[in-house]
């Protein structure tokens, strides 16, 4: 079985933690595993590492090779130059998929929900490979409770290991959701298993200016193509819908109550990540790399980051997007922006920064190098304290290893290579009279940046 | 007239603000001057700087210099191998006044208070100093609540400029103090002015082991005296004690809502220092150098610091120091410092913290100089990033200057000095298989250290 993984998300939702260049499926939310790798591990049950293809934003392909990396597995990756919603991301994976593999079973796997798989689940998907044959597939989660925040799915006539879908119906108020409840229907959870040409024909039928564009180069497509969801798109529209019921622990932690409720609890009821000092105090969900002490305070959550805190009532999570679109309205780039950055190459984090000096941590992945470039305005000393780094400083070759420094006086072309196995960490010490980020000259760049 | 500041106080009902090696009084809590640095100020209303003598805690003695120096001024510092609670403190800073000037005129000053004084302040002490030929002066805030936290003292006949003290009363309950308020009684502030030989008479008179001490050695003395205030040793058992009114907005800033209470606040009821972005959020006290987002989140002390994070009902803030408590319960040494740690040479910063390197912000003061010393474990990278270092290296000497580095191996004597006239800022990477404090041997010290 192939599997595709949608991984496109950039939403803000569980601001300090997520920002736009580092959405919600990226993060070690829950352990050290984000909720992406989880769902690449759900995706190996059933397929090898060649058989899965992560479609993705360009902005975060290479947060996907890099969680891949640290998981040992290579998956293909497809970039969509543009977000367009879920019909064109899944209908770029499947014709790719296509080319290859006419015959293809395709599951569709969201990267932001966090689910536990089990025998059942398996059971649901291998069912659902069946039903593939002549049904579009949509896996239905069994509610365990009247949840408003979800759309649901009536289940129709019994089909082997599944239902006919009946109809795909709206978020609804409290008292319709436990009329549902009593009712059997499902959660729509955006989880899908295709056959890769059914599903073309259909979306050929259905939302033809979709599959269209996809005949054209990547670029073109999504630019021609609008912005639909595949449930808008064609489940809805289709008469050989099918939904198979999954009944595994499932959430959307869409946002800070859903986490406090996916994670373990001490036994005053609070679910902590990090280090917390309570008096009278529980309920809360807190994350922090430091010390939390609380005095009296329940139900809240308290978010801690390096450049940002948050603190709500659980029960008002739902608004934390305001607060990131109050930083976007202002061109506060820490709603895009952690203090730690993701590069194409690896990554970097602010230590400090003064007006006239700066200190970086450095860390450059095994085999990649930062451009060739040059500062005018600032000098830099690398201290390298983890791994081997080879320099390029004004013309010359050289190791520099842990322990050892270099000086890369301004205007001096110079580049940062880590030649070894291990992630190269390197303290960057920068000194000059302008120390900002876009005094920058790029000469050569193995990911094209200019 | 000469003045005492009492500046011995180690409290941590400010935590994370305060911590035992950075008391209350150090910190700059409303402005950019610390609570120590505007007694000073006020000192300096009636006293030249040679006329002001500080009696601090050993430990806090560097502190106190460095506070002074940032003011340009030089003062007289006194201090106390132990602290034996405030008849000792100003026992001792007596005797030392008396032996210059044995017609001495002392005004006591505490240094954590905030005061504002006006000119009703400046009439109260030259009443007081009036007075104090024949009486020990108390002053006596007028109160504006009927605060339960501080004693009380009932005034008696009245005097030129002041009262005869009827009592000194403990602190009441909510309608003691009601009545207390309706009756003129005054807040007991801990401000004194003293005949200085008038006040030894009344010392040797009521609390005869203190002062017998204090004709000893300083060491001597601090061991042999008891733990006894000045109010219970002496003011509340002399018959010629007098107060002053003081008519001042005044503050003991004991605790968070304290604090809160003497910080300006927003439309919204907010008190900030830092950033804050809230929505539905009111009467908060915040303190924070990064960003503090809330939604729907009202009466609160949320209090940040780089390794930890207070978060309580400003209505609980009393309760603060049962979390210093815990912390030193369990041998927590964050309890008494801060990430960045005060030493007779300047400060230091941790940076970062890996286990085989670290990185320290070192900033040296003007004409002082680190020990000489040897790190067995791990070598040093130096980068100036302010001023100019003069390093010793293994027998040489050598400048160091913005922008320059220099690499101590493991093993190598060494030492930083500031020759300079401006505080000299230095990156520290450390590298080693070990990069504990206790790692090193010291062979000079101006400081005298082991």
């Amino acid at each position: 079985m192939k599997t595709l993984i949608l991984a496109g998300g950039s939403g803000t939702r569980l601001f300090p933690l997520s920002r736009t260049c580092y959405p919600k499926q990226f993060i070690p939310l829950i352990d050290s595993k984000s909720l992406f790798q989880k769902s690449v591990r759900r995706a190996l049950l059933f397929s090898k590492p060649d058989e899965i293809t992560i479609v993705t934003n360009e902005a975060h392909r290479f947060l996907v090779a890099d969680q891949l990396e640290e998981m040992h597995v290579t998956c293909h990756i497809l970039s969509e130059p543009q977000g367009k919603n879920t019909l064109p991301a899944i209908t770029y994976g499947i014709t790719s998929i296509l080319k290859d593999d006419p015959d293809a079973r395709v599951a569709i796997l969201s990267s932001d929900q966090l689910i536990t798989p089990d025998e059942s689940y398996k059971a649901a998907f291998l069912a659902a490979e069946k039903l593939a044959e002549k049904y579009l597939v949509t896996f239905g989660i069994t509610p365990d409770s009247p949840h408003t925040g979800y759309g649901y799915i009536r289940p129709g006539a019994t089909l082997d290991g599944g239902f006919q879908v009946d109809a795909f119906v709206e978020k609804p108020d409290k008292e319709t959701a436990e009329s549902y409840l009593r009712d059997g229907y499902l959660w729509n959870a955006g989880m899908f298993l295709f056959s890769a040409s059914l599903f073309m024909d259909e979306c050929r039928k259905h939302a033809p200016e979709v599959a269209e564009a996809f005949s054209l180069t990547r670029d073109e497509a999504f630019r021609e193509t609008p912005k639909i969801s595949v449930d808008y798109g064609v489940m809805e529209k289709t008469d050989i819908a099918a939904v198979v019921p999954l009944s595994v622990p499932w959430s959307d932690v869409g946002n800070f109550d859903a986490l406090y409720t996916a994670q373990p609890r001490s036994e005053d009821g609070n679910a902590v990540r990090g280090e917390h000092l309570g008096i009278e105090s529980h309920d809360n969900l807190i994350i922090s790399d430091r010390l939390v002490a609380t005095i009296g305070i329940n139900d809240l959550a308290i978010i801690d980051s390096p450049d940002a805190l948050l603190i709500c009532p659980r029960s008002e999570s739902q608004r934390v997007g305001e607060i990131a679109a109050l930083l976007k309205e202002r061109g506060d780039e820490r709603c895009d922006l952690h203090t730690t950055v993701h590069r194409p190459w690896g990554t970097y984090t602010v230590l400090q920064c003064g007006d006239t000096f700066q200190i970086k941590r450095i860390t450059v992945m095994p085999g990649r190098r930062i451009s060739l470039q040059l500062h005018h305005h600032r000098s830099e000393h690398w201290v390298v304290v983890k791994g081997t780094a080879m320099v390029a400083n004004n013309g010359n070759e050289f190791f520099v290893r842990t322990g050892e420094s270099t000086f890369v006086p301004a205007g001096t072309k110079h580049r940062l290579e880590n030649p070894g196995l291990i992630p190269l960490e390197v303290i960057e010490v920068q000194n000059g009279e302008y120390v900002g980020e876009d005094d920058i000259v790029r000469f050569e760049d193995d990911f094209e940046r200019e």
